[in-house]
């Protein structure tokens, strides 16, 4: 079965990036044959894929190659974890042997916004670009750049920090040390943090009575906007402008071809893109804006799997030829 | 004498961005042989540089190639100008076939900053990086960037535009169109402006007495803050945290080993370079900061004409290889 050319077979990618482990087997083409779901189990992370890939292999026949979406950095010299703020205990293991060991497979290990960003770039909202920059917004908010079809890392492997540019000088504090970053007003968290602050004042809006029995998540406040409610459409397209001016940033600097804005905060749809469209076409110098599309991403919760098989794909071809 | 290797020859290179025209001939291994300095004469662009090959050549025996950086974007399939706010005639007519016809030589046209930022990449503040970002500030701000030691022009040609970066979202007008670029407040133009709006308040400054008898430049702002000034000072230092805050922004997105600043008002120095060393490190994700060098431009009016050379030289030697 090794025989085979990679390019014959299927192959599998797994995002480990959330709190629900999702894998895919993957067509050399890109399409997703098989799915799997499952809570991801953060102590034995190793083991949970091995027995995810002997399922799907059962399903699929010829697997070539694995690749993993890991929320943190990884060294491409030693196949290492070097840094993950999430699963601290990758840093201290080795996932890419054991996975190999466990799985007899080749298997490539990629932080999980380059991951997207590939999977968008290859087959989603990236597609036909020749430079793309991929932003992902949810609990945090993340980037990763793609130049002339491959991923660009950076001096440290570090680059596309889209959430860590200042959007306000005299902003909140942030996680990371500075003050005002992008991610301290539009993460969903900071999504539903400014929501409250500012509810008291408007105590009209339907999300004045979720507030009242439970909390309420930056999803609500999206379905919220989406059904109409004034108050919450509002904070929506605030949200839109904060990241809009993020994005005129990127656009100056890079005069990339392509920006896919994908993660769960953009799930509001075109509520969320028109302001960051407006916004950032406001503040980009016009020719740089001009000669960028801005997009919502296509692959849904997909795209970091995808992107982790087709990376592996990819190594796997060029390194057999 | 065109059957010679370049690699043995020298390069001319010519910077018309300015009010004053400045050639070198530059060796092979990119040192400055010979100068010219002269007015630019913006009507006979094509013939004062023709002019001066020709007092180069004679001084210089072989030449093999002739750069140019203009104060515009240059199509680089067709080596035409696109676009040239200050020499808006370039575009109209062909400096290119213009400067071959009357010199002989292989000519290379190339955007002004995108020619220092690859001086300072060779033989200036870049050496020995693999990536850089090269920072102008002068009457504007420009930017540009190396990748890989190429340079990175973006889908339209305007990557690296700093200056437009939005620094304060409720900041004043640019004439981009925005409000808040970087360049409303630390051009030399701006930092004039800017100190103009505060001296009122501090009567005791050594800048006073200037602004009685005489307008003042951002150069005398800089001497003033060398010789103790303290309002001065303190104007100078603001600026650098405005330029700091927009760097932290490129060092987050893009992750360079190098960040090289010049251009007329990076002549204050220390005094200037500090704070802007300063608020990057406040400002930027650590990780990021801690992977990148914030040095000042090494080689001053030289680094456009030694750029241009440089890439007529580089791009020479791919041809004849």
């Amino acid at each position: 079965m090794t025989g085979s050319l990679p390019a014959n077979g299927n192959y599998i990618g797994v995002d480990v990036s959330g709190v629900t482990l999702r894998a895919a087997l993957v067509s050399n083409a890109g399409e997703v044959v098989q799915r799997r779901e499952a809570p991801l189990e953060r102590e034995a992370v190793a083991a949970q894929i091995a027995g995810i890939v002997a399922e799907l292999r059962d399903a699929a026949g010829i697997v070539a190659a694995l690749g993993v979406g890991i929320p943190g950095l990884v060294n491409r010299q030693t196949d290492r974890v070097l840094v993950s703020t999430d699963l601290p205990h990758l840093v201290r293991g080795n996932l890419h042997t054991e996975l190999m060991e466990a799985t007899g497979l080749r298997v490539e290990l990629e932080n999980d916004a380059n991951a997207g960003a590939y999977g968008e770039y290859q087959v989603g909202a990236g597609r036909g670009s020749r430079d793309m920059f991929y932003i992902t917004i949810g609990m945090g908010i993340g980037g990763a750049i793609i130049l002339d079809g491959k991923p660009w890392l950076g001096a440290s492997g570090f680059a596309g920090e889209f959430g860590h540019i200042t959007i306000d000088t005299e902003g909140i504090e942030c996680v990371c040390g500075n003050t005002g970053c992008l991610e301290t007003v539009a993460s969903a968290p900071n999504i539903v943090r400014r929501t409250h602050e500012r509810l008291y004042r408007d105590s009209t809006s339907s999300l004045s009575k979720l507030a009242v029995n439970k909390d309420f998540t930056a999803a609500d406040i999206a379905r919220e906007a989406r059904a109409g409610d004034d108050f919450a459409l509002m904070m929506v397209e605030r949200t839109g402008k904060y990241i809009g001016a993020a994005v005129a940033s990127v656009i100056n600097l890079l005069n990339l071809e392509r920006i896919v804005l994908g993660g769960g905060v953009m799930e509001a749809g075109d509520l969320i893109l028109n302001p960051i469209i407006r916004e950032a076409g406001r503040r980009a110098f016009q020719p740089c804006f001009e000669a960028t599309q801005i997009v919502a991403a296509a692959l849904g919760t997909d795209s970091v799997s995808i992107g982790a098989a087709l990376l592996a794909r990819d190594a796997a071809t060029t390194m057999t030829r």
